[in-house]
Protein backbone atom coordinates (compact mmCIF):
# COMPACT_ATOMS: atom_id res chain seq x y z
CA UNK A 1 0.00 0.00 0.00
CA UNK A 2 0.76 3.92 -0.48
CA UNK A 3 2.22 5.30 2.45
CA UNK A 4 0.75 8.29 3.39
CA UNK A 5 2.38 12.09 2.39
CA UNK A 6 3.62 12.87 5.76
CA UNK A 7 5.56 16.57 5.63
CA UNK A 8 4.15 19.82 4.52
CA UNK A 9 7.16 19.97 1.94
CA UNK A 10 5.70 16.97 0.66
CA UNK A 11 2.53 18.33 -0.10
CA UNK A 12 3.29 21.50 -1.53
CA UNK A 13 5.67 19.57 -3.59
CA UNK A 14 3.51 17.29 -5.35
CA UNK A 15 0.44 19.95 -5.10
CA UNK A 16 2.40 21.76 -6.98
CA UNK A 17 3.23 19.82 -9.75
CA UNK A 18 0.36 18.01 -10.29
CA UNK A 19 -1.55 20.87 -10.32
CA UNK A 20 -2.12 21.40 -13.98
CA UNK A 21 -1.79 25.39 -14.12
CA UNK A 22 1.43 25.33 -12.06
CA UNK A 23 4.32 27.20 -14.28
CA UNK A 24 6.43 24.60 -13.01
CA UNK A 25 5.87 22.57 -15.35
CA UNK A 26 6.76 24.59 -18.06
CA UNK A 27 10.30 24.98 -16.24
CA UNK A 28 10.84 21.49 -16.10
CA UNK A 29 10.24 20.91 -19.96
CA UNK A 30 12.53 23.56 -20.59
CA UNK A 31 15.37 22.15 -18.80
CA UNK A 32 14.91 18.50 -19.21
CA UNK A 33 13.87 18.60 -22.95
CA UNK A 34 16.92 16.95 -25.02
CA UNK A 35 18.08 20.65 -26.11
CA UNK A 36 17.43 22.35 -23.06
CA UNK A 37 19.62 19.41 -20.92
CA UNK A 38 22.33 19.39 -23.41
CA UNK A 39 22.09 23.49 -23.55
CA UNK A 40 22.83 23.84 -19.61
CA UNK A 41 25.38 20.74 -20.05
CA UNK A 42 27.72 22.69 -22.76
CA UNK A 43 27.14 25.95 -21.36
CA UNK A 44 28.67 24.44 -17.62
CA UNK A 45 31.96 24.81 -19.47
CA UNK A 46 31.61 28.19 -19.72
CA UNK A 47 30.49 31.07 -22.00
CA UNK A 48 29.68 29.76 -25.59
CA UNK A 49 28.70 31.46 -29.18
CA UNK A 50 25.20 30.40 -30.87
CA UNK A 51 27.42 28.22 -33.59
CA UNK A 52 29.25 26.93 -30.54
CA UNK A 53 26.54 25.59 -29.13
CA UNK A 54 24.86 24.39 -32.19
CA UNK A 55 28.48 22.01 -32.98
CA UNK A 56 28.26 20.85 -29.41
CA UNK A 57 24.28 19.62 -29.45
CA UNK A 58 24.53 17.62 -31.95
CA UNK A 59 21.49 17.25 -34.30
CA UNK A 60 19.65 20.14 -33.09
CA UNK A 61 18.31 22.87 -35.68
CA UNK A 62 19.01 26.56 -35.42
CA UNK A 63 15.51 27.18 -35.04
CA UNK A 64 15.14 24.83 -32.06
CA UNK A 65 18.26 25.85 -30.27
CA UNK A 66 17.20 29.28 -30.74
CA UNK A 67 13.88 28.66 -28.95
CA UNK A 68 15.58 26.80 -26.06
CA UNK A 69 17.72 29.44 -25.89
CA UNK A 70 15.12 32.09 -25.31
CA UNK A 71 12.72 29.91 -22.82
CA UNK A 72 16.32 29.10 -20.48
CA UNK A 73 16.86 33.11 -21.10
CA UNK A 74 13.19 34.08 -19.97
CA UNK A 75 13.64 31.45 -16.92
CA UNK A 76 16.59 33.20 -15.71
CA UNK A 77 18.50 30.39 -16.46
CA UNK A 78 20.99 31.56 -19.45
CA UNK A 79 22.37 35.24 -19.74
CA UNK A 80 22.73 36.13 -23.37
CA UNK A 81 25.15 38.98 -24.31
CA UNK A 82 24.67 40.75 -27.41
CA UNK A 83 27.86 43.07 -28.98
CA UNK A 84 25.56 44.43 -31.31
CA UNK A 85 28.32 44.24 -33.85
CA UNK A 86 27.98 43.29 -37.53
CA UNK A 87 28.38 40.30 -37.99
CA UNK A 88 26.48 39.56 -35.29
CA UNK A 89 28.44 38.27 -32.08
CA UNK A 90 26.29 36.89 -29.20
CA UNK A 91 27.59 35.30 -26.14
CA UNK A 92 25.58 32.93 -24.19
CA UNK A 93 26.47 31.77 -20.52
CA UNK A 94 24.70 30.39 -17.38
CA UNK A 95 23.06 32.95 -14.40
CA UNK A 96 23.77 31.48 -11.00
CA UNK A 97 19.77 29.96 -11.18
CA UNK A 98 21.51 28.55 -14.17
CA UNK A 99 24.37 27.07 -12.50
CA UNK A 100 21.95 25.41 -9.73
CA UNK A 101 19.47 23.82 -12.20
CA UNK A 102 22.32 22.58 -14.54
CA UNK A 103 24.10 20.59 -12.05
CA UNK A 104 20.91 18.99 -10.79
CA UNK A 105 20.27 17.93 -14.84
CA UNK A 106 23.76 16.85 -15.40
CA UNK A 107 22.99 15.01 -12.40
CA UNK A 108 20.48 13.08 -13.50
CA UNK A 109 22.09 12.76 -17.09
CA UNK A 110 25.34 11.37 -15.59
CA UNK A 111 22.94 8.71 -13.54
CA UNK A 112 21.24 7.86 -16.78
CA UNK A 113 24.95 7.28 -18.90
CA UNK A 114 26.74 5.74 -16.21
CA UNK A 115 23.59 3.32 -16.26
CA UNK A 116 22.64 2.64 -19.64
CA UNK A 117 24.49 -0.82 -19.94
CA UNK A 118 21.87 -2.14 -16.77
CA UNK A 119 19.12 -0.29 -18.99
CA UNK A 120 20.14 -1.62 -22.48
CA UNK A 121 20.75 -5.49 -20.26
CA UNK A 122 17.10 -5.14 -19.48
CA UNK A 123 15.85 -4.08 -22.34
CA UNK A 124 17.74 -6.97 -24.04
CA UNK A 125 16.19 -9.47 -21.33
CA UNK A 126 12.72 -8.10 -21.51
CA UNK A 127 12.50 -8.46 -25.12
CA UNK A 128 14.05 -12.28 -25.26
CA UNK A 129 11.59 -13.29 -22.90
CA UNK A 130 8.41 -11.57 -24.44
CA UNK A 131 9.35 -13.41 -27.43
CA UNK B 1 36.28 31.39 -23.47
CA UNK B 2 34.60 28.10 -23.01
CA UNK B 3 36.75 26.13 -20.49
CA UNK B 4 38.30 23.07 -22.65
CA UNK B 5 36.21 19.21 -21.12
CA UNK B 6 39.73 17.74 -19.73
CA UNK B 7 38.13 14.47 -17.59
CA UNK B 8 37.78 10.86 -19.91
CA UNK B 9 34.53 10.84 -17.86
CA UNK B 10 33.27 14.18 -19.38
CA UNK B 11 34.44 13.38 -22.98
CA UNK B 12 32.64 10.34 -22.51
CA UNK B 13 29.41 11.80 -20.80
CA UNK B 14 29.21 14.55 -23.27
CA UNK B 15 30.17 12.41 -26.41
CA UNK B 16 27.41 9.97 -25.62
CA UNK B 17 24.12 12.72 -25.40
CA UNK B 18 25.34 14.04 -27.97
CA UNK B 19 25.48 11.19 -30.05
CA UNK B 20 22.13 11.57 -32.07
CA UNK B 21 21.89 7.81 -31.84
CA UNK B 22 22.84 7.01 -28.43
CA UNK B 23 19.88 5.27 -26.54
CA UNK B 24 20.62 8.15 -23.72
CA UNK B 25 18.46 10.28 -25.41
CA UNK B 26 15.55 7.69 -25.40
CA UNK B 27 16.16 7.17 -21.65
CA UNK B 28 16.28 10.91 -20.66
CA UNK B 29 12.68 11.55 -22.58
CA UNK B 30 11.06 8.75 -20.71
CA UNK B 31 12.34 9.99 -16.95
CA UNK B 32 12.06 13.71 -17.32
CA UNK B 33 9.06 13.98 -19.14
CA UNK B 34 6.09 15.50 -16.86
CA UNK B 35 4.14 11.92 -16.79
CA UNK B 36 7.28 10.17 -16.61
CA UNK B 37 8.64 12.56 -13.28
CA UNK B 38 4.77 12.29 -12.18
CA UNK B 39 4.99 8.34 -12.09
CA UNK B 40 8.61 8.18 -10.68
CA UNK B 41 8.15 10.93 -7.95
CA UNK B 42 4.19 9.39 -7.00
CA UNK B 43 5.91 5.82 -7.28
CA UNK B 44 8.70 7.25 -4.18
CA UNK B 45 5.45 6.93 -1.80
CA UNK B 46 4.80 2.95 -2.54
CA UNK B 47 2.90 0.47 -4.78
CA UNK B 48 0.24 1.67 -6.50
CA UNK B 49 -2.78 0.73 -8.51
CA UNK B 50 -2.93 2.38 -12.30
CA UNK B 51 -6.14 4.42 -10.90
CA UNK B 52 -4.32 5.72 -7.67
CA UNK B 53 -1.36 6.81 -10.13
CA UNK B 54 -4.10 8.51 -12.34
CA UNK B 55 -5.79 10.50 -9.76
CA UNK B 56 -2.51 11.98 -8.35
CA UNK B 57 -1.13 13.22 -11.85
CA UNK B 58 -3.32 15.38 -12.06
CA UNK B 59 -4.55 15.62 -16.21
CA UNK B 60 -3.33 12.76 -17.83
CA UNK B 61 -5.08 10.32 -19.88
CA UNK B 62 -4.79 6.88 -19.30
CA UNK B 63 -3.13 6.45 -22.80
CA UNK B 64 -0.45 8.56 -21.78
CA UNK B 65 -0.28 7.01 -18.28
CA UNK B 66 -0.32 3.29 -20.03
CA UNK B 67 2.49 4.28 -22.72
CA UNK B 68 4.59 6.09 -19.54
CA UNK B 69 4.50 3.12 -17.46
CA UNK B 70 5.34 0.58 -20.49
CA UNK B 71 8.60 2.99 -21.45
CA UNK B 72 9.13 3.06 -17.49
CA UNK B 73 9.16 -0.96 -17.30
CA UNK B 74 10.70 -1.56 -20.21
CA UNK B 75 13.87 0.90 -19.70
CA UNK B 76 14.07 -1.04 -16.07
CA UNK B 77 12.42 1.82 -13.48
CA UNK B 78 8.58 0.25 -13.16
CA UNK B 79 7.63 -3.16 -12.11
CA UNK B 80 4.37 -4.32 -13.19
CA UNK B 81 2.63 -6.79 -11.04
CA UNK B 82 -0.77 -8.40 -12.49
CA UNK B 83 -2.53 -10.16 -10.37
CA UNK B 84 -4.56 -12.07 -13.26
CA UNK B 85 -8.27 -11.23 -11.57
CA UNK B 86 -11.39 -10.41 -12.77
CA UNK B 87 -12.10 -7.11 -12.48
CA UNK B 88 -7.96 -6.80 -13.41
CA UNK B 89 -5.98 -6.21 -10.33
CA UNK B 90 -2.31 -4.33 -11.54
CA UNK B 91 -0.04 -2.68 -9.04
CA UNK B 92 3.22 -0.45 -10.03
CA UNK B 93 6.51 -0.22 -8.03
CA UNK B 94 9.42 1.45 -8.63
CA UNK B 95 12.52 -1.29 -9.08
CA UNK B 96 16.09 -0.56 -7.65
CA UNK B 97 17.13 0.87 -10.20
CA UNK B 98 14.24 3.12 -10.66
CA UNK B 99 14.35 4.37 -6.96
CA UNK B 100 17.98 5.90 -7.93
CA UNK B 101 16.94 7.70 -10.86
CA UNK B 102 13.65 9.33 -9.10
CA UNK B 103 16.03 10.51 -6.26
CA UNK B 104 17.84 12.26 -9.28
CA UNK B 105 14.49 13.09 -11.11
CA UNK B 106 12.74 14.33 -7.80
CA UNK B 107 16.13 16.39 -6.47
CA UNK B 108 15.52 18.63 -10.31
CA UNK B 109 11.78 19.03 -9.58
CA UNK B 110 12.49 19.84 -5.96
CA UNK B 111 14.57 22.65 -6.82
CA UNK B 112 12.38 23.84 -9.40
CA UNK B 113 9.74 24.03 -7.17
CA UNK B 114 11.63 25.93 -4.31
CA UNK B 115 13.06 28.62 -6.81
CA UNK B 116 9.93 29.08 -8.64
CA UNK B 117 8.98 32.50 -6.86
CA UNK B 118 12.43 33.83 -8.42
CA UNK B 119 12.11 32.62 -12.07
CA UNK B 120 8.81 34.11 -12.13
CA UNK B 121 9.82 37.11 -10.88
CA UNK B 122 12.43 37.12 -13.40
CA UNK B 123 10.12 36.43 -15.77
CA UNK B 124 7.80 38.92 -15.12
CA UNK B 125 10.58 41.74 -14.90
CA UNK B 126 11.73 40.84 -18.40
CA UNK B 127 8.39 41.07 -19.21
CA UNK B 128 8.00 44.53 -18.11
CA UNK B 129 11.59 45.53 -19.34
CA UNK B 130 10.76 44.63 -23.24
CA UNK B 131 7.70 46.21 -23.02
Amino acid sequence: MPQPVTTLSDRLRLGELRDVNCPSRGVLKHVSSLWGVLCLICLQEGTMRFSQLRRRAAGVSEKMLSQTLRQLEEDGFVHRQDFATVPPHVEYSLTAMGHEVSAHVAALTDWIEGNLPAIMEHKHRAMTTSA
